[in-house]
């Protein structure tokens, strides 16, 4: 079977793990403590980072960028990346908004400062990171809205990689209890129909262990 | 003519330059003052990042990645992303490695602070983040000398995006003088052997005011 080593609340493994569903690509999630730095693991990703997919016929694919461009080329049918040059530029633009732009502004000041230091003993989060976070979040979900306001769906027509890669990221912070929905409505609808998916389901079901999430986490209704 | 919106010291500018060179496509410079958030620049790429490309046929791209995947799908001569699956997952788990995590450990920390916080008035560069930067430096250096030790080149056998994207984050720290290049012999030869490539020759003659680079900047026997 095919696996996915990956860590529940991370953004590009669930990315990752949207695009598999959407593509109905069978696989088995396999969780990886990456901070334990096992041999084995890092003989297939150097880097010693999730997410990594390993195929059935052996091959290994490292780094959620190469495991969804490499799904889109392996597996054609439910294309995620638009089809024109014109569509695949901005989704792929998008897709880096999210896991470039807004994981650097939004992301690593609130979920690694909260999360994954708490997780790690690496102490408190940064008073500083924490604001600077939660003040870049604004600009972002204005943005957020005003593409679901223009668009069915956030790079266009189709969903795309663009949809899974900002609902991956939303979906994380959400679990922390970052996100406030009464924000902006229009963002609000769009992840509502994003988290409806089947594909969804898997990760609405993540715990992690002395982490609740907030009660509306799970809850198509919210 | 085709356009490329860019920054003289930006590695993500100098891969896309390479990648263009690479394959023959001829394409206008035009420097973009990021900071003064231009309204026409952020209308073509509402991250206010360079590099973006403009087409001829008014086809705009924003960030590196998009630009690099659309110019290997769109000009197919001359691949530099393989060719096989296996070849593509080596060359894209590569170029992020560069693009995400050599960015992150070290261009950030010493190219930013030092060369981006001045030019921005922002203050001097943080003792911290430089002394991180080239503690970081070290164990990528190994790295790089290990791929092209055991490699013709950093990928595989053929020069792909990989060297492009390695190169244009040393180029841009070879400029501010932080590379020793006799720490590692098979690391020195492999960007002697990039550098000798009439690609590189555009990035070798760049200049930004008042910094001049090291005299074995654009020297090819370094």
């Amino acid at each position: 079977m095919r696996i996915l080593h990956h860590l529940p609340l991370s953004p590009a493994c669930r990315k990752v793990r949207l695009a598999l569903h959407e593509k109905r690509i069978p696989f088995e999630l396999r969780a990886e403590r990456i901070w334990e730095r096992r041999e084995e693991f890092l003989a297939m990703n150097p880097a010693g980072t999730v997410p990594v997919l390993e195929e059935e016929n052996g091959l290994v694919i490292a780094d959620s960028y190469a495991i969804c461009e490499y799904l889109d080329e392996a597996y054609p049918d439910t294309p995620l990346l638009g089809r024109t040059h014109a569509e695949r530029a901005e989704v792929r633009r998008l897709v880096a908004w999210f896991d470039d732009k807004f994981t650097r502004e939004v992301t690593r000041n609130l979920y690694f400062e909260k999360q994954l230091k708490r997780m790690l003993g690496r102490g408190n989060p940064d008073a500083g990171a924490l604001r600077a976070g939660y003040a870049n979040l604004k600009p972002h979900i204005e943005y957020l809205g005003w593409l679901a306001e223009t668009r069915a769906w956030l790079a266009g027509s189709q969903l795309s990689l663009a949809d899974l890669a900002a609902a991956a990221h939303l979906s994380c912070l959400d679990y922390i209890g970052d996100i406030d929905w009464s924000l902006n409505d229009a963002m609000k609808d769009w992840y509502a129909r994003v988290k409806s998916r089947p594909s969804f389901r898997p990760i609405l079901g993540d715990r992690v262990s002395g982490l609740t999430p907030p009660q509306h986490y799970a809850d198509l209704d919210f």
